[in-house]
């Protein structure tokens, strides 16, 4: 069993760092969230740290799973940082999703110390964590990707890698580009179906035998039809991810138009009260705005 | 076996018309290009006609399927149209993509002179009016539906009925504005995936296996990357239709933000050349503009 | 003096009318409106008439304003229309702001009866008509225009002949693409400064002083720094105007991505009950939508 | 005299310290260029210094002019910043354009060390700085601004207050806001009217005598019609500032729909290899496209 590290044990983390015990393996833990961490190595006899130093300093591979790209630079490079502990040889795998050049810049820093450094966003949200099915696409040096392929499983079953240093969280990027702009797709459709008098339930039907079919569509529709926004991923969250997806845009010179636009529709969301409920909750603002509520008539 | 009338043989309402001969009833037909109803009429056994009225004359339901609002306002309420010939108690099943409004003003006309209408616009391209295979929407009278039901066998599998009048063309134009919007985030997170580097089939595969799966995305994006553009569904049709969703906006007022962004990008795709090409071609102005190619690499 | 016709009394026509008459012009009128017809025949001298028809018999040059492109084909077109009463060599000035191509239409019907027509569009509101202070773009024969160029003096001090059949629609329209996209412009601005703290009379002072002035900015800003929408010119009536400008840049094959996207901005502002309103009441929808009142603090 | 500091001598900075030499001020000049510092300290009598923190050692009051927000930050808060060298009492002036929460950061950071700042943002480009003639929106302490408004003579005409710490920021973001908007309207407007045959120069000359009047067409459509794009304001630099209003929307909850459908149309010129030509080189994208140049018929 390996020496491994956590750092960030919040929605997604806890649950992933709870897996890599649970299969055996020595965890050296820290959260910003101290209790978190504690709580983790009581429970499921990790190792409580005060400092990612002190994980990196007791671990040969480091995962991390933090909200923002400047976290991450904290937690990595800060001044009680994984790269004031960790050994020459060891290897940092960052399972947040930050931008794409600063992830980079992460990367190069730690090389210069001679570590190692993968890119590894996730989806399937908290209940993927928990259950060990998350999705993994990895940037990175190849042979780095192959020698800790073995520690994923048990937080994954599905594990692409995607090519050199980024290429992970492209790849993931590109996946909540086209997730989030099929939203705004869906609200403005399903919103128009239902004000012109079509039942929405007998609408998705439609979609889901149709080339239109999508797999957000088919899971997000009924918890709009039955009033659930509980937070799956919230728009503040998704909002933050394409301001990622832009960012990477203007790096790559490509032009995203769509995007742009559905960014300043997330910020609507925002501003009318909605950052916190979930995705499928940017609805409502269309809805609110046309009188319309997209839901079976009883 | 009934008394059944055809107008338009285009490349969705010559198969249409041909399934219906085969299926043994009787089809006076009638198109706008001479050539194609006589032809219909003598490899099918069919009666040619050499007008919309004449065609009415001697049927109990009457087939339509014309590219646009103007041409079905014509072919059924113009000097030789259906409503000079139709007898009192017929059905004209609209299977056109025509605009809401101006659908059901057709009805309402035909109506006062004790003609049933139904708007039933289909799905499924020419393949599938070939294999009979088209989904159809359809919006009217119920009982008058239920009526008809029948008829559709040969030309459909799925069958459904969305409501009153122009509900039919309410569910079709809502698929198309949630496709066409689908199409053009593909396009923007394709190019962006791509020009960073990662393998555009890497990258259908991760979507295929994520919450951003989509029948459309599944089933174009490999066109795309064999560079094969043959016209399908073109861009110039699909511009049309993308109008009359935002008319369809305009006569509910619901403001549709990504849907009249996406209609200036398929004006874009047209302005480059493409009007006629298959709509996966729109990809091609972000790739030009890029310099990027959405295709494996060799 | 001249033998005049004018049809369509409206906020504009009455006035329109009014300084010919009172130019000494013989003027015969016809309004859909009736009593307006009837009104302004009594107190300024003119002649009633009950059709479009009768006034065509009795006029050299009849003037036109209308509200929209239906209205006009009714009117000149129409069973009771100009085109039934016409006299061969006379002329038709159609001061509406219609569809450029229904416009030429219009013209070429007119012209195979012997009958001129231009396309003389008005800028000015009802202030400029009342006052003989508006603006025209003309369209069509140089010749015809020249003609009738001094029946204008009354009602208006610019007149701009630019070019060809639809080309004062086409000037008239770009004016009222500019003025809408600096109005949304405006909002956002303005929204966006005064949440950030900036008084907006400065922010105006400051505009007014740099080259992002503009004259829409500068008159239209105080009407909302005191919170004063009284309908100059109403957001129904410049939606309207922009769903021409989308067909006069479908006709011409010219994406216009900016006000694709202002038209749903304006639908916005029409299904948040603002339609009737002026235009600058548009910026209500970012202020509610963000808490914000662009007015001086007291 | 005063004893000055000026840091960033590029083609605004150059100009704004030589007309404060020539003033009489004493001035020590650093740049990133030091060649550029030489030079001006040799022609001017100004005093050359090899860091920012050496300029701060010896001035009261410190003008900035850099590029971004990094720039500013490395030259304010750097190992050779300004804070390591500044007096207690000292005043830092940052002309430069940079993001506005970032702005406040680098003023609390020097106020924790007794230095006052203010952002004081210009518009004018270089021939402004050159003739003295920048506006000046200023943002900070009043008491302290009125302290060193004098020293702004020199360099411009008009200088506006406009209240706490990034508020100068707020205005010129907002003016900009409002001028890439307009010139995105005037690109769609004048690529209409021209491609629909009215002549450019007849649609400035009716635009300029309109409420569609604004003080950016006027300056820069003879640019357009003469074909002369030489850079007065670059499309990368107008870009740039496009991204810090978009941040600033963020960070007020203010939505920017136009402005985000802008950022991505400037993208789009900078990928048409347009980057470093002047703002009104972006109609060139619309031009090519649609076959279109907008310049008088010879």
């Amino acid at each position: 069993m390996a020496k491994l590290g956590f750092l960030g044990l919040g929605l997604m983390g806890y649950p992933m760092a709870r897996n890599l015990l649970r299969a055996g393996h020595e965890v050296a833990v820290w959260s910003h969230t101290t209790d978190k961490a504690r709580k983790l190595a009581a429970e499921e006899k990790g190792t409580f740290c005060a400092t990612p130093k002190d994980v990196a300093a007791q671990a040969d591979v480091v995962f991390l799973c933090v909200g923002d790209t400047a976290m991450a630079q904290e937690v990595i490079l800060g001044a009680d940082g994984v790269i004031q502990g960790a050994r020459s040889g060891a290897v940092v795998v960052d399972c947040s999703t930050i931008a794409v050049a600063e992830s980079r810049q992460i990367g190069a820093a730690l090389k210069a110390k001679g570590v190692d450094f993968l890119d590894a966003p996730v989806t399937g949200s908290t209940p993927g964590a928990e259950s060990g099915n998350l999705t993994f696409m990895i940037g990175g040096d190849e042979v780095v990707f192959n020698r800790i392929r073995p520690l994923l499983d048990p937080m994954g079953k599905k594990i692409y890698f995607c090519g050199g240093a980024g290429m992970g969280l492209q790849a993931k990027l590109t996946q909540n580009l086209i997730l989030s702009n099929i939203l705004m797709a869906f609200n403005e459709g399903m919103v128009l179906a239902t004000k012109g008098g079509v039942d929405p339930t007998l609408m998705l039907e439609i979609l889901d035998n149709s080339a239109a079919k999508s797999g957000l569509i088919s899971y997000k529709a009924p918890f709009v039809f039955s009033r659930n926004f509980t937070t799956n991923f919230s728009v503040k969250w998704m909002f933050k991810d394409i301001g990622l997806m832009l960012e990477s845009g203007e790096d790559l010179g490509v032009p995203l138009y769509l995007t742009g636009l559905t960014r300043q529709l997330f910020q609507t969301a925002i501003a009318a009260g909605h950052g916190e409920e979930d995705i499928c909750s940017t609805i409502k603002v269309l809805e609110d705005l046309t009188g319309t509520t997209v839901a079976p008539k009883k």
